[in-house]
C-alpha cells in the first residue's frame, strides 16, 4: 500500500528535455520516494484502494518541488543604506569605498550570534518555501574567518533540520578578501585551504566548494589553488564568474570540471563551448540583473547553441539580489532573459538538481526519486512564468508528506 | 471609548510631503475612522483604558492601506499565448495582426459570464489584498459594447461588496476600437457617449472616465469628445498616454483637467509643466515597463523638477502587465525608475488617493480619515521597496476592522 497518491492533475515530470507533461496524471509516494507515476487511467486499481491518502489534483499542475541552487540566505544586517545610495547614483566602487559591499555584510555577520543568523535566515527561507522550494543551496562567505564561516554553515544545516527542507551547503570562504588580509590574498587562501576548509569538511558542513573567477579581490591563481584543495578533499566545485566583464571565467571553471558557472553575463563563446564539453551548468540569476540595473544579459543563444544546460536561482543576498521569490525569478528569466517557460521551469527543477549533484534524486518526477512535489493552481505550466506576483501554490509535499 | 488602537510601532502617516514618520506611535479607530493618531507617549491615558481592542505594533511599521489606482482587474481569458510569442520575438503589431492584443481579451470577456468574470477577478484581487491593498480602482474596457462594459463594472462593484474592499470604478469603453466599428471610430465614440456611458452613470457604475491619447485606434478628437461628455455627466477624467511615443498626451490630458495621466514614458517637458499647472498626477506603471521590455523610462527628473505628483499602480491586466504584487511595483519603481523609497510609498498611498479623488479620506493617516491600515514586519519604510518578493504584511485593517 502506498502512503499517498496525487491524482487527476497535469504533471510536469521534467523527464526528457522538455517539461515531460502527463495529462490527468497520478503520482504515488511510499517511504518518501515516488513509487508510481503515470496517467491516472493506467493505475492498476482505484486510487483509494492503492494509497492511504488520496489527493485530488484535478485542475492543477504538479511539478517537482523547486530547487533553489544558488543562495546566500544566511547573513547579518541588510544593505538598505546602499540600496538608497545606489538609487541616488552611487557606483559599486563608491559604495565599497564608503565601507559597503560584501565587507559590510561580513562585519554584520561576524557580529551576529548563531541564533540571530538562524532567525533572520529562517524568515527568508520561509519565503522560498511558500513558493514551492523543497531543496535550497546555502553558501557561507560573509565570515571570511574561521569561526563565522563555520557558524554560517552550521546555521544552514540547522535550517534544514528545523524546517524539514533539504539543504545543500557551499563553502564560499573566498567570497572576498577580509581587511585583516589586505594585500595578502595568497596568505588568505593558504589560511582557508589549510585551516578553514578542512575543518568545514571534517565537521560535515560543506557539500560543495564555491568561489569566483571575477577579477575581484582574490586573484585567479589563488582561487584555483583553493579549488584544487577542495577537490582533493572530495568537494565538487562551482563558481561566480563573468558577471561584470569577460574574465574568461567560463573556460576557467569548465577547465576544473566545475558543476556550475554562475552569472555569465559576459561569458565568451569559447568558454561556453568549454562548459558544454565539461558538462558545467550555467546558473542564471536575473534577480541580480534587475536589482543592479545591469544592461548586459547572459548569452542565452550561445548557451542553447552549444547545449549548455541552464539553471535558475534567487541568488538571495543583501547586496546584489534581495530576492525571495522563485516565481519572480521564473518570470524574470523569461521576460528579461527570454528563456522559454519550459527552459525556466527545468532551470528551477531538473537543471538546478544537476548543479547540486542530485540529478538522480530530485528535480524530476520519476519512480525512485524523492516525493518532493509542488501543486499549483494553474493549468498551463507557462502560467508560472507569466504573472508578476501572486502565488498559486496549492500544496507542497516533502518526502511524501503534505 | 475607541474601538481599537494600534500602539508601539513606527507609523508612516504620509502627512506632509514625505512619509511623515511617528516613532513609537499610536493610531486609534472609532466607527471606521481614525479617532486619534500621535506618539503613544502622548495618549491621554493607558491604551487599555481607551479602546476595546489593543494591538501591540512594537517592532513593526504601520502605513495607510495601499491604494492601487490603476488596474484592469476584470477580464476573461489570459494572454499566455502572446507571452510565448513575444518571448520568441513577435512585435505588438504582429501579435495584434494574429488576432491578439486587447481585442483577444475583448472576445474572451464578451464570452464570459458575470460569475466567471467575478471569480477570476476575485482571485487576482486577493493577491493585491494579501499585500495590504485596501482600495482598488478597476476599469472596464474589454467589452467595447454596451452589455459587457456594464457587466465588467457590475463585477467591480460586486467585488467591493463581497470582498469588503473599497472599489473605485473607471469607465474605459474607448479602450480600443471593436471590430464591428472598424473604420468608424467617430460612430463608436458617439455610441459610447450617447448610449453606454450615460447608462453606466445612471446605474451608478462609473466613478471616473478613463481613456487614452495614444495614437491607437481612437483618434484624439473623438476621445476628447467622449471626455467632454463624461465631464458633462459629472465624471472626473483620466487617461493613458505617451507610453510608446510622444503624442503630446500629457498636455492634452492636463488641458482637460484630468486627474491623472498614466504611463508617460515619452511625455515632453511642456506637457509635464501643463500637468503641474493643472494638478494632474503622473501614474507610473513599472510592471508594464518590465513585462514589455521597454527601454524608455518615465521622465522622473522632469516630474520632480516641475512638482508633478507621482502615483504607482500594478496596472494588472493580461496583455501588458500581469502584475499582481504591489510590493513588486514598489521595488520596481525604485530599481527601474529610481524613485526614492519615500516617493514610492507616497505613490502607493497619498498620491494614489489623489488620483481617485479621495485624498481627504484615504492614503494618509490623520484624524477623520478612514482607519485603513497595513501593519508590516519591517522597521525601515525603505525595506518595503528593497526586497524582491516575500510579503512582510502582518495585519491589514479596513475601516477599523482587523
Amino acid at each position: 500500500m502506498w502512503d499517498a497518491i496525487w491524482t487527476g492533475g497535469t504533471i510536469a515530470t521534467m523527464q526528457g528535455n522538455g517539461v515531460g507533461l502527463i495529462e490527468a496524471g497520478a503520482v504515488a509516494a511510499k517511504d518518501g520516494r515516488i513509487a508510481w507515476i503515470g496517467p491516472a487511467a493506467a493505475l492498476p486499481a482505484p486510487a483509494t484502494t492503492l494509497a492511504r491518502a488520496v489527493h485530488d489534483t484535478t485542475g492543477t499542475l504538479v511539478t517537482p518541488g523547486l530547487v533553489d541552487c544558488h543562495t546566500h540566505l544566511v547573513f547579518g544586517g541588510d544593505r538598505i543604506g546602499e540600496f538608497r545610495a545606489a538609487l541616488g547614483g552611487a557606483t559599486r566602487r563608491e559604495i565599497a569605498e564608503a565601507g559597503g559591499g560584501i565587507l559590510a555584510t561580513m562585519r554584520a555577520t561576524r557580529a551576529a550570534s548563531e541564533e540571530a543568523l538562524l532567525d533572520s535566515a529562517r524568515a527568508r527561507l520561509r519565503c522560498l518555501m511558500a513558493e514551492g522550494v523543497t531543496t535550497v543551496e546555502i553558501k557561507s562567505g560573509y565570515g571570511l574567518d574561521r569561526d563565522t564561516e563555520l557558524r554560517m554553515l552550521r546555521v544552514a544545516r540547522r535550517l534544514g533540520r528545523e524546517e524539514g527542507i533539504r539543504v545543500v551547503t557551499s563553502f564560499l570562504g573566498a567570497h572576498s578578501l577580509p581587511p585583516e588580509y589586505a594585500g595578502r590574498a595568497e596568505e588568505f587562501i593558504t589560511f582557508l585551504a589549510d585551516e578553514v576548509l578542512p575543518e568545514a569538511v571534517a565537521e560535515g558542513l560543506a557539500d560543495m566548494c564555491d568561489g569566483g573567477i571575477e577579477g575581484l579581490s582574490i586573484p585567479r591563481e589563488a582561487m584555483l589553488r583553493l579549488y584544487a584543495k577542495a577537490a582533493a578533499l572530495g568537494l565538487p566545485l562551482r563558481g561566480h564568474t563573468d558577471q561584470y566583464r569577460d574574465v574568461d571565467g567560463a573556460a576557467g571553471l569548465a577547465g576544473i570540471g566545475a558543476r556550475s558557472a554562475d552569472h555569465l553575463e559576459y561569458a565568451n563563446e569559447a568558454g561556453i563551448r568549454a562548459m558544454a564539453e565539461a558538462g558545467t551548468v550555467a546558473v542564471l540569476l536575473p534577480g541580480s540583473t534587475l536589482f543592479l540595473r545591469e544592461a548586459e544579459r547572459p548569452p542565452v543563444a550561445l548557451l542553447r547553441k552549444h547545449g549548455v544546460r541552464m539553471a535558475l536561482a534567487t541568488n538571495c543576498n543583501p547586496g546584489s539580489s534581495p530576492t525571495r521569490s522563485p516565481l519572480l525569478v521564473l518570470a524574470l528569466a523569461c521576460t528579461m532573459f527570454r528563456l522559454t517557460p519550459e527552459e525556466a521551469l527545468r532551470g528551477y527543477t531538473a537543471e538546478a538538481a544537476r548543479v547540486l549533484g542530485r540529478e538522480g534524486e530530485i528535480g524530476t518526477l520519476a519512480e525512485g526519486y524523492a516525493a518532493d512535489l509542488a501543486v499549483w493552481n494553474v493549468t498551463d505550466p507557462a502560467e508560472l512564468c507569466y504573472w508578476l506576483g501572486g502565488n498559486p501554490l496549492s500544496q507542497v509535499v516533502r518526502a511524501g508528506r503534505a
